[in-house]
């Protein structure tokens, strides 16, 4: 298996990124990864080069392009000579921690599509109470999506679900404003029916409210709302860290006990840190794309490898092209 | 002046209702509340009943009743019969901690809109970082927003984070999912283009991470996006603060930490509870109209008697319904 990884793109490229791929070669048999890159920047962090290969490039799409833009213009970036390797069956998967939108574009138009998929949907696993977790999707891929769209984001979701993270008969849950049937705007209205004749597990509304109590183990929505709930979740974690932090610094007697829990406050935030889970996949596209966080150290990038392993192994691709393939999709919008 | 308030409505119902107004008429001069509800059951509670009036009443709303039908068919209701004393005039101002969706039924079709208000918004004012807080707006009343009702939302706010929270100038952002102009759903493109001709200190978009921190007085989203960034934040603090309680009880050395800093964590815990801004107005019917929090206990239900107060000396909604109808809308449509 030949996973390709853009070595340019996240906060702490290339060093985390080439320390995670050494990593997961020397604990993953049958791996070969590909890195591309700037050669000059890679090579001080490629302790070991068995099964890695290295693509050299200088153009780097940086966060600050605009995505569309610089994957049609820069041809010969990492992040699109990552996609070329996959589309053209050089790489079985690929994975990037660089700027999202252009990761989205380069999935879009030189990945592709899986066909009868009509939009992908950027999934990433958060964190809930009880350790399990739960697949949110779609955080922004398709901020304006219509009701079947939902519908096979439950599909992607449950197969990925239960493939990847091996879960069986994964619950599916409709986040919406209130849990009773008929609660919600235009679209949820209309996915809920046509979720319930979905081939899933779907368990009805959840409210953002529950989530992260684990309501359900994959939880649908529109790019948009779904960008806010993840956002929020994120903001209000920070801002609840610094309030903490505040606290345990305000007095001699408070940094007494932080001295105490350092390491036990420590743990709370790897709990809520939802690299731990792997990256987002890009769901619908004809092989798997993996988007690690920005902000991913070595330990997030052999995760998002591992998941990108996992995804070929257990061929979520072919699963979710033959189930989506099965419905009359014309039937699912009339209902 | 006089406020109405719904003496059935919340979890705390009728204790926590008929403490917090004995509390106000004896801290507030030139105040009269009528508390609408159960005379044998307010009574006990009612330790002074200087200029406080009770209407008797059987018939309670709950939060299980349907909202429409229960306002139609439950006329003779404490949240019914509250509202019709400012539809009549009898009262300035209402409260109500009961049924959400049942509250906003009866400003729609009791109260009645400003003329030129086509949508209501349910608006709390969620903590910040810095202790300023912000105004959130929609977050319920109006899942399928219009462009146009968001302009409405954003004046409707400056207004009010101006007269009642003393904050001169304020700067309104809108809801998104990236900081850039041009991003965004259909609803947001459009909304960005009318709020930088809108008569308010329109800043640009905000993120979802950000508005925590601070990021602006004001920010309007339609109400479903609003309901789930509301309810992601109770949702995320809730989870933190049930990891922290199992952290600090995992052993000993923890347990003796959270003896040393209990108070400290209350704390924190208070700067997160927005109770302590009062309750969520719903702007843009012909009189203030609040919704305190269903689990308001005596000290939330004064903070929201004293920001009806505040509404009704600063005649918010007067100054609200000058400032709708100086705009040309249909001009402010064609934008």
């Amino acid at each position: 298996m030949k996973i390709a990884i853009d070595a340019m793109g996240g906060d702490h490229a290339p060093e985390a990124i080439v320390k995670g791929a050494v990593n997961a070669v020397s604990q993953m048999n049958h791996l070969n990864i590909t890195l591309i890159g700037d050669e000059q920047k890679i090579k001080p962090y490629l302790t070991n080069s068995n099964n890695i290969d290295i693509i050299h490039t200088d153009e780097v799409i940086t966060a600050n392009d605009e995505p569309v833009r610089a994957v049609r213009r820069k041809k010969k970036s990492s992040l699109v000579l990552m996609a070329k390797e996959v589309k053209d069956n050089r790489a079985d998967a690929c994975i990037s921690a660089g700027n999202t939108g252009a990761l989205m574009g380069a999935g879009l138009f030189v990945v592709g599509r899986i066909s009868g998929i009509d939009r992908p949907a950027l999934s990433p696993t958060l964190p809930t109470n009880d350790g399990k977790g739960f697949l949110l999707l779609d955080v922004g891929a398709n901020v304006d999506a219509k009701a079947h769209n939902l519908v096979q984001y439950a599909i992607m979701g449950s197969i990925y679900t239960e493939k990847v993270r091996g879960i069986a008969n994964p619950t599916v849950g409709l986040l919406n404003i209130g849990t009773e049937e008929g609660k919600g705007n235009d679209l949820t209205k209309k996915a809920f029916v046509q979720l319930k004749e979905a081939p899933v597990n779907f368990v009805g509304n959840v409210e953002a409210r529950d989530i992260l109590s684990g309501s359900a183990d994959v939880v649908v929505t529109d790019g948009f709302s779904g960008n806010i709930a993840l956002k929020t979740i994120e903001g209000t974690a920070m801002t609840m860290f610094s309030m903490l932090k505040e606290t345990f610094m305000s007095s001699l007697k408070t940094k007494i006990a932080a001295g105490i829990v350092k390491g036990d406050l420590k743990g709370l935030q790897g709990k809520l840190d939802y690299s731990e889970y792997g990256g987002a996949g890009l769901f619908g596209l004809s092989s798997p794309v993996i988007k690690a966080h920005g902000s991913s150290n070595s330990r997030a990038v052999f995760n998002a490898i591992q998941q990108a392993v996992h995804m070929v192994e257990h061929d979520v691709t072919g699963t979710i092209k033959t189930t989506v393939q099965s419905i009359d999709w014309e039937k699912g919008e009339q209902i």
